[in-house]
């Protein structure tokens, strides 16, 4: 007889988007080197610390194309120069496995782009969910000047994540703040 | 090249569950015949109308495990003699595919077993995640006497619904009000 799994509870407080059930994975700004376009900027903020840019959870769900992977992603409020505070952003591994996410606070983009270099980008609001399709690598962007940008995502068990791609190329597009508020343009910096 | 799939963004409104996106599929009480315990009081219930009993979306994702399947899915607060409003509840048609749930607002249970008779449930309250593992079927019961008990869900793209096995047999436990708080007893018609 095939050994059945317990089921489990989480809690991740809508509110911090954080759960007390198992350390988060943290990415401080240190580990973002050359993914912001302004180098000088990067500097500056730099030389004042090395703050949180973002954190999210891996559950440990099993890698099986029969399981799901969640948990929630935090992108804190923040810029580099113009450029708003974002995660990394990936690939999976699987390259044609998708993504949900569901925003349970703040304001930001989901960016995506595919290898063909089609882009697409949405707009994240609290109660809406991206569907991100295979083939496309994506980033959390936060344009709240003032509140953590909070998901709830799901992918397959068995996506895993390729971020090399992304650190080595970036994405085509920035989000950058202009006049006060979110622009979506070109990375000067984008090396397809 | 491989057709690269369009990202979706739909709304779901975290206080009440709906999405403005398409028509949810909705449950009413006369599809729920001979699922609750108390035939009497179902019959009295049907007497005074057809409530809705739960509803929720299907997004139309491909049926692939390279994608997941999501949405919310809303379960109202009511009691069918003592017992309280519930969903169908289901198998997955490939049994040891998961699912998670992630609870938006309310109180309540998520009851699984599994085929082998391991039963198992978790208590369901805002900010939690419940991780439904392979082979357990899994129902969502609103134990609140006035807020709607909504999750967010996602579950792989080929899992697919077995309904038919829980209608004919039911769950092995029910969840029912006793001296104003929920209990979980034996189902006095449980067919296994």
């Amino acid at each position: 007889m095939p050994h059945a799994m317990l089921s489990t509870l989480t809690d991740f407080d809508p509110h911090t988007g954080l759960s007390g059930a198992r350390p988060s994975i943290r990415r401080h700004l240190s580990k973002m080197q050359n993914m912001f376009a302004d180098a000088e900027a990067y500097a500056a903020a730099r030389a004042q610390g090395d703050p949180v840019v973002y954190e999210f959870y891996d559950m440990g769900v099993p890698h099986s194309e029969k399981d799901v992977a969640y948990g929630t992603s935090i992108t804190y409020p923040g810029k580099i120069g113009r450029e708003y505070y974002m995660t990394k952003g990936h690939f999976h591994t699987v390259i044609d496995t998708a993504e949900v996410y569901y925003c349970l606070r703040g304001r930001g983009f989901m960016m995506m782009e595919s290898p063909e270099g089609k882009v697409e980008w949405r707009e994240l609001t609290r109660g809406t969910a991206v569907y991100v399709p295979g083939r496309y690598a994506h980033r959390s962007i936060n344009v709240s000047a003032t509140e953590p940008l909070i998901t709830f995502f799901a992918f397959p068990g068995h996506a895993g994540h390729d971020y090399g791609t992304i650190e080595t190329r970036g994405f085509r597009k920035l989000v950058v703040e202009e006049n006060g508020a979110p622009a979506v343009v070109d990375n000067p910096r984008w090396g397809g």
